[in-house]
């Protein structure tokens, strides 16, 4: 179905990225990673709202980050967000919220990827919301920030 | 003790922003706000953090673009988020944080404001930790995204 | 050859954005415009270049910068770039650059738009050299910064 | 007059930076550096104009990109710029602008610099009209992009 799709890194995401303690409350759930793509999809929960019942854009720039940071690990291996800029589009009150990362640039020190979310609606395609640009970088023996 | 504190800012945001259900969930403490600046601290929970112990970037962005919208909103009223830049300096697994948010120049239809995150220690200075520079939007009548 | 073309926002590109004194001075060349898309190239001369010979970064943002208002002006008229985040991937030296701009949404106040920076070689594929991220202003009647 | 100057600094960069072909073009002329902060002014000329009479971004970009290296250079050596998000918040028609950079943070690997861009004014304080924040990387023996 996702043709990107790598058994072995999605298994290495679900064991370490996932289980920690933040992704464990945030509970996405990861549809697919590898060859330097992931996606990835959020139930939104009450305590993900900011003051007007729109998703908190901290809820959005984390959805982000995961998908920066997952695709470019799925060809780069250990690898840490240096920086990202996240545009918000458009406020959404979605019950769903659904990622894509891809990379656009796989360099020996950073990899440059851009994410996209969008929410899904229950009629019509599902809407952008947010976009992102990141600059994640390769963790590698010696390095450090 | 803030010189900037403005005790009406202070009282809407604890009102409105602080009662929403992330920020709820998030925990963070308005200690002061008004004038453009705001500081607000962070005490760090286990679900917070991401699979090396450290507290997740996207914690770190949320609390970052709090600080921007509220430094924001203590001039200009009913703000929302357009875009933010982080850089994530250094990891930290520190037990609270800090961020000053600091309006750097206001303009009719945007705001721009940056926000340094710091990690408390229990000996010595706090550590910046996370810088972000933010555009935040001014909602006024018959505007849209 | 350019299904995005439209000859009427080229036109006025070349009247009004081309002919001021920077565009000048750069003298990228509009390959085609329209649509939300742009595609623009750059001839590199000696007086672009920075000390260790690759293309100065200011040059690549310029040309960044350009394409994405244009994009944005394609389908929204008359703008102005809000902020732009620039990611230099890859030093060049190459004598032509090129461009190529896409609007990702458009709303009534901003446009974010992305550019992707090519380098032309005289054998093999374009090589990717930067990558922008771009908030674009509508100027509307009475807006102001 | 300015503390933070370093002659050293300002030896080296007046030798190397500012005689490359870019720089010989932009014209503009080290004030001070060292220490992690420069201050830099550039004359506007007819050709850095966009087609409202205002300094086209570009030029605001480069010279924003210029002091966030060179204040990174000042410490850490030989830099090349990572990526830069630059925000332009208010059009300026000054015959003279004058940037001052500051590195917020030095890594082994990253420093993160800003930058402010003022319009000198023949009456008043300058006006701020950019802002950049960097992430700069060392170029250290064995690295690449």
């Amino acid at each position: 179905m996702h043709s990107f799709a790598d058994e072995e890194v999605e298994e290495l995401l679900r064991q370490v990225a996932l289980t920690s303690g933040y992704n464990q409350w945030l509970g996405a759930r990861l549809v697919a990673a590898g060859n330097g793509q992931v996606e990835v999809e959020l139930p939104v929960r009450a305590e993900m709202l900011q003051h007007h019942g729109f998703v908190h854009g901290g809820v959005i720039g984390a959805l982000a980050d995961n998908a920066c940071a997952w695709a470019a690990a799925s060809i780069a291996g250990d690898v840490v967000t240096n920086s990202y800029t996240l545009q918000l589009l458009a406020p959404t009150s979605a019950s769903r919220l659904r990622v894509a990362g891809n990379v656009i640039k796989a360099g020996k020190r950073h990899v440059s990827v851009e994410a996209r979310v969008f929410a899904e609606r229950d009629a019509g395609d599902p809407k952008l919301t947010a976009v992102a640009l990141a600059s994640i970088s390769v963790v590698s023996e010696g390095s450090a920030a």
